[in-house]
């Protein structure tokens, strides 16, 4: 495959290359349809075998038990900001830990519904590193403790769940879903946009506790309410029902080419580590962004020699077939994301990039 | 194309075959990306020239004026049904024309924020047609006439835009959205969920009057806000990139390869000729449900025989290559759905089809 890149993009991201080969092979007839599988009807036979497989897959990965509801909602993570206030904030507290850009977003949509009681700030300190347990000033009224496992922007990511004092964790899980094993049981809600470790974008995955239904606001308008997704099976209305199928043939992948979650975050630990490494013996020419505990290993942020060698990097990298390392625009730098499906050998190149740039420039 | 079947499937639907060859051709590495379309960041130079494409053709198709936006939201046609109401019923009143499945899902939606005053309803004749312009209850105080253009499930269609007594009409197009030419400079608002007649499932297009924005609430969550989506370019959040590139493919090829709008209804009228045709002549062996002066022609709705002679129907269908005929679960029969890109020559062979089972059968 010599016309692709190493793409590093963080999101819409790379996706498994064997996925992406099936999907191309299977665009214009989808086994048994006739039809490419976004032309039949999301209430086909063949459609429901997908999204019972995507659902399945993502069960079997997580190790849910039948009372977790696997769901498919519109719009993304930010329109789960909204969806998970107005079903379960409206009218009361919840604490929420502002680790960086995308849990301000949280904070900021989810203030329309309820108190968003900011347990932990990680803003004055540039957003460098999560919060130990200890630092969290825990609201012991509230209806949940929500964080976000991995910023992004910052890339920075938790190492583990954070104390909630026994309330249930609502996790915006967008960019590491899937990356790693996780204490499930200690959620109540996870939801991730698609189009980082699972997928294209156009859909949020939502894995969401069947108790906490009991407790969602009444009457909301129907695709804001997770019961009518969940009493519909996540088809009260046309889903994006390609993404659902390219997350079933990438859920596959982790299950049954990677193996499961714990191969899966020993493949990505060792690649954060090349990258890491290569920051680390820089001597200062490579600067990462994220304080040590809290590095991501989905996105290595970090800063290059002179803002002129920074831009040469990017140019370089560019034209050597490494794309997508640009910083998030809200911060500049460089950002390399590397996802589920970023296979080593693009990491190994990219760590071997990086070595001989600073030899010529550094 | 022998492992393709002609698809009449009312939506997802068929998509015209030289966009889905392309989309295949282009999965593993688009024109100068190195990677996916939808491995893409929705910010990148090529993403905004595909997003710029779509926008354009529709504009181009519908002979828009600057007056106009065209944005692309999350969720269909129903999150639309709620996003509509959120911004521009809350506290007020406005005419709704109650002729088919769709719109009573309109009414009910809309009316969790303010007053749905039917204006018309086609309920008790059981929407065989669509109203006469005289016969429309208009309330003098609305703030809009909304109307549902095609009626998917019933197979109804207006002839031409109802009476709005100078109100800007809006119109959810789901089902015959750019499958003619339209007074577009009657409408404040038109949107349309993708998967009829524009690409896959997994954003709806809203066609947004600008000075309706100055009506439009305020502080509304974000995604729902028209205001958000029209200062963001539709990019707040990262969108259905894959959707837009298929809408963009497919309403390039009803520019390029049909010429237009009066192309693509001389097309489509011509295709609902000859199956209307086949029903007519068929002395009550086949039975239309509707009206002549409101017959679709987007999706044909038909009874067959007898209830044994109708699943035997759907049953040979199937085995010809004809498929997605049955009705929509809620009223039963038969429906061929005969979008803009559903051939000729498969309305052709459907008709053939239908022939010869009323000369075996009838």
């Amino acid at each position: 495959m010599t016309d692709r890149v190493y793409n590093f993009s963080a999101g819409p991201a790379t996706l498994p290359l064997p996925v992406l080969e099936q999907a191309r092979d299977e665009l214009l007839a989808y086994p048994g349809a006739g039809a490419s599988i976004m032309e039949i009807s999301h209430r086909s036979k063949i459609f429901a075998a997908v999204l019972e497989e995507a659902k399945s897959n993502i069960k079997t990965l997580l190790g849910l038990t039948d009372n977790y509801h696997v769901l498919f909602a519109h719009g993304g993570a930010s329109m789960q900001f909204t969806m998970l206030a107005m079903n379960f904030l409206l009218g009361s507290t919840a604490d929420y830990l502002l680790v960086g850009s995308w849990a301000a977003k949280a904070i900021k949509d989810g203030g329309r519904f309820g108190e968003t009681h900011i347990a932990w700030s990680g803003k004055d300190e540039g957003f460098k590193r999560m919060p130990e347990d200890n630092e969290l000033d825990l609201d012991p009224s509230a209806a949940f403790v929500h964080f976000t496992s991995n910023e992004t922007i910052e890339g920075i990511q938790f190492p583990k769940e954070p104390e909630s004092n026994g309330k249930p964790l609502f996790c915006d899980a967008s960019s590491d879903f899937l990356c790693r094993p996780i204490d499930v049981a200690r959620y109540g809600l996870i939801y991730a946009g698609a189009q980082k470790n699972v997928g294209p974008s156009g859909t949020a995955v939502v894995v969401l506790r069947k108790d906490m239904l009991k407790r969602a606001t009444d009457n909301l308008p129907p695709l804001l309410d997770y019961r009518v997704l969940a009493d519909n099976d996540s088809l009260y209305n046309t889903p994006s029902t390609f993404t659902i199928y390219l997350i079933a043939l990438t859920t596959r992948w982790v299950l049954k080419e990677i193996g499961g979650l714990k191969e899966m975050e020993a493949v990505n630990t060792q690649k954060a580590r090349m990258l890491y490494g290569v920051i680390d013996e820089s001597d200062g020419f490579y600067r990462g962004h994220a304080a040590p505990q809290s590095r991501s290993i989905m996105n290595i942020t970090f800063r290059v020699g002179t803002p002129d060698q920074e831009k040469t990097f990017l140019e370089q990298a560019t034209a050597a077939g490494l794309d997508g390392l640009k910083g998030h625009r809200s911060v500049g730098g460089c950002r390399a994301s590397i996802y589920n499906a970023m296979p080593v050998a693009g990491v190994e190149a990219l760590c071997q990039f990086m070595r001989e740039f600073k030899r010529t420039q550094g």
